[in-house]
């Protein structure tokens, strides 16, 4: 008998034919002798619907009062999802994030979780109860209720599995697993079974949506095993955990991941001395605009020239804080046009030579010119031009043997 | 500088215009000097529509799960109502029952309530914060979120009030206050300025709808002056409280009450000896048939007729079990058609002779014929044919110069 904690988020308990679905997918996990902690998210379209009303009253509503607000999306899905289990002849009861002793810290709208005792959690398992906790909320330890952020019922979903010791944690998604590739991009792209924490959090932090980096986090911190896998089928979706035998797949790399939200920034003329680089990234960094692709080269006279990009949306923001910079430095910055970023990621890197020449020689055999390069031990991820990143996607998938 | 309870019903703040106008007059309180404490209930059709989601998963649902869920409704109110009132620079924070420790029984769906600490509500009015909390909801003595049943809402306000010693709690409604009878039925019916808490007992009692009996009892109890008014205008309403001078208004009787969902049932035959009537009413009261008006004469050969009504929705029941219990008693049953009561209720009775010759000479002179008659120290009420209850309440107003 195992321990297995579930995750359903909005779509899959959007409305009562779709709880219905949940539950029965509930009972017979329960059938199968197990027992099971459910998280689930609020019905789909509620959470946006609450922040309507509150920007209605209130441009910048108190972060408080809005985690006041939202949580009552959690909380109507819980006790209905435990009712359509009393109605299968499940016995079931709901818990709050507060009474689920999910434990967070004071920052109200984007908390982190500081602890989880789990509440009488155990005691009601070991009743016989299914346990059907809010998901994306906690408690400060002031007693007010949080939301964990973006993210925030996989978040729950994985400390309640930490803390619980459970075997697995299931999430349930609107995909079924996670694959080489984006199928949209790559047509001959596959389910992957198996794949390890680092292999998924190169692929989140290289465009691959399925999980938020910060729930994978999470679970490689306290070692807990989740399964992504889809709601509205029974097949089996891609296994996450800390270690995969090599020989598993026999794949030098897993997957292959497209971010085509990005825009190249290159700053030339400046000047080669300490601190002009940290001055520009601070800049960018307090005003919240993240960057990647870092490439510095030394030009002529003693002047650098520094590229990375930035995602599409920051752009605008990002050009204008550069130009008061640049200005002060004596550089000039340019923003030369949406690229591309393409990766191949694979834990199988680490022992693999010829990676690289793989890679680049599919590149060069397409005619796909590469403007930036970065790599770290499992990845290698390039910059290039917007209108070839689906050609060097499956070019990458079949020279790496990920087409079936 | 005063301590005031205001309780918003669900019409009251049923979107997000009508939250902003409940606001203005919560800060048009503040600003008068007062501390305010303000107890919401759900957006008015948010229950119902949580109701019919569980229904369509469970046609019986579980008590504490219904609780669980209909406590969202007023949680969405607090928040949205603090996020307005911050909108108009009144600093506010909201508060769920439990959080304003509203503790009740285990009761669920029907909870009582059995202490109110406050939480931290006076830690919160002395920091010159707003508090909002959520009506309709408390916590049992486990930890576990209850609701109060119908008029729950008005019943926290009035707990909250007795807790806080408040100066007063007003209570915002659809109507202007209470009037001397229904305005709809009687058109010389006016506001009563203010009246005790057994008038409005003996008027709720006999078929006005304004308040729920057991918030006026709990209200009468802990000695709590409200006073029912209108959240769409600022006319004063009616104050309700434990003694009036009789002077105040110089009137015998306050109001006229007219309850037309009544059906008289006579019960021939019945064998007069000890148990036979508590026979009948006990199968009755375990049944959840409320009865009123009973009248039991002795008839011919010691049989005793009796007669009583109930509410018309509770006719047919009432017949199905009366029929049992007769035909082991020996008796017959009748319905003998729909009737109204039609009741005048003042504390003034209690010193003035002559009420019963005013009532039954107005009556008469409008040929109306009287089926039953019962009598409390304050009230008299009688039975008459449906269709000249409101003939009959018109003549009682201006016998007993209620008219302007």
């Amino acid at each position: 008998m195992a321990l297995i904690v579930q995750k359903y988020g909005g779509t899959s308990v959007g409305d009562v034919e779709r709880i219905k679905v949940v539950a029965q997918r509930i009972k017979n996990t329960v059938d199968a002798g197990n027992s099971v902690v459910v998280v689930v998210s609020a019905r789909s379209g509620v959470t946006n619907q609450l922040i309507e009303r509150a920007k209605a009253l209130n441009a910048i509503p108190n972060e408080k009062e809005m985690d006041m607000l939202l949580a009552v999306g959690e909380q109507e899905t819980i006790a209905l999802t435990a009712m359509a289990l009393h109605s299968l002849g499940v016995p079931a009861v709901s818990r709050t994030g507060a009474q689920a002793g999910i434990v967070t810290d004071f920052n109200h709208t984007r908390a982190r979780i500081v602890e989880v005792t789990g509440g009488d959690i155990k005691k009601q398992l070991d009743a016989g109860n299914v346990v059907i906790v809010a998901g994306f909320q906690g408690i400060d330890p002031d007693g007010y209720v949080t939301t964990l952020g973006r993210g925030g019922s996989d978040l729950s979903a994985m400390a309640l599995a930490g803390a619980l010791k459970a075997d697995v944690c299931q999430i349930f998604t609107d995909v079924d697993g996670i694959y080489t590739a984006d199928p949209r991009i790559v047509k001959k792209a596959r389910k992957i079974d198996v794949m390890e924490y680092d292999e998924l959090l190169e692929m989140a932090a290289s465009g691959s949506k399925v999980m938020q980096a910060r729930s994978v986090e999470f679970a490689r911190k306290y070692n807990v095993v989740f399964e992504v896998r889809s709601s509205f089928n029974n097949n089996s979706g891609t296994i996450v955990k800390a270690e995969v035998p090599s020989s598993l797949e026999g794949l030098v790399v897993s997957g292959v991941a497209v971010d085509k939200n990005q825009t190249k920034v290159t700053i030339t003329g400046l000047p080669d001395k300490p601190g002009s680089v940290a001055e520009i990234f601070d800049a960018l960094g307090k005003n919240g605009v993240g960057v990647d692709m870092i490439v510095q080269n030394i030009g002529r006279q003693g002047m650098a020239n520094l590229t990375f990009t930035v995602a599409k949306d920051d752009a605008p923001k990002a050009e204008k804080i550069l130009q008061g910079v640049c200005s002060d430095l004596g550089a000039s910055v340019s923003l030369t046009g949406d690229i591309a970023k393409v990766s191949v990621v694979g834990i199988g890197m680490r022992s693999n030579s010829g990676v690289a020449a793989t890679f680049f020689t599919a590149l060069a055999k397409a005619g796909i010119n590469v403007q930036l390069i970065t790599t770290s031990e499992i990845k290698i991820c390039v910059a290039i031009n917007l209108d070839r990143a689906d050609e060097a996607a499956c070019a990458l998938h079949t020279a790496f043997g990920l087409d079936k």
